[in-house]
């Protein structure tokens, strides 16, 4: 598991959108493409409201290397994507970074 | 992996802040308390400033029930690391959340 990039994405929808939409966009994109090795989401529903800043959605996908995760960002479902999610925001945070793995799943 | 808890901590640390002591605060806490599941870190480097908002590490903890997770908020370790690791946070976010695994490593 050592070795992979982590593609984090915080965010806080807009009154009124479909989330559930958006959702089954991620999981066609996160299945579609092959460079996605993992992909969690969650709906924040216990932190403290302060501690959360109103953020309430976490998407975290997971690549093998650089290059798949360039090569994601690229792609043309990720792009079409990308276009329709940045409508629906209204404040976001992207994290991406090398994860290291301290304590794995048994 | 369903059912899952996971605990998500992005801080930015005060200017001067040994990030490697805490780093090893973390590791000793993740390892001592058997309720851990799992346990990442991370530290942005690579997405824009804009996106990350300052923001600068990632602590990812994923534990296995409700009562894992409580049991570590209460577990005198934590609470003695978090109040170390407070004084050394300018500014912090915390999600609280049921990991939804849509593609699974493989």
């Amino acid at each position: 598991m050592g070795g992979d990039l982590k593609h984090l994405v915080i965010v806080k929808f807009k009154e009124g959108v479909v989330v559930e939409d958006l959702k089954k966009g991620l999981e066609k994109l996160a299945s579609e493409i092959e460079a996605v090795k993992s992909f969690e989401w969650g709906e924040d529903m216990k932190s403290e409201e302060m501690l959360r800043q109103g953020f309430t959605h976490i998407i975290s996908m997971t690549f093998g290397s650089a290059e798949d995760f360039t090569g994601f960002l690229g792609h043309p479902s990720h792009i079409e994507f990308s276009a329709t999610f940045s409508t629906a925001i209204e404040k976001i945070l992207v994290f991406d970074f090398p994860t290291v793995v301290v304590k794995a799943s048994a």
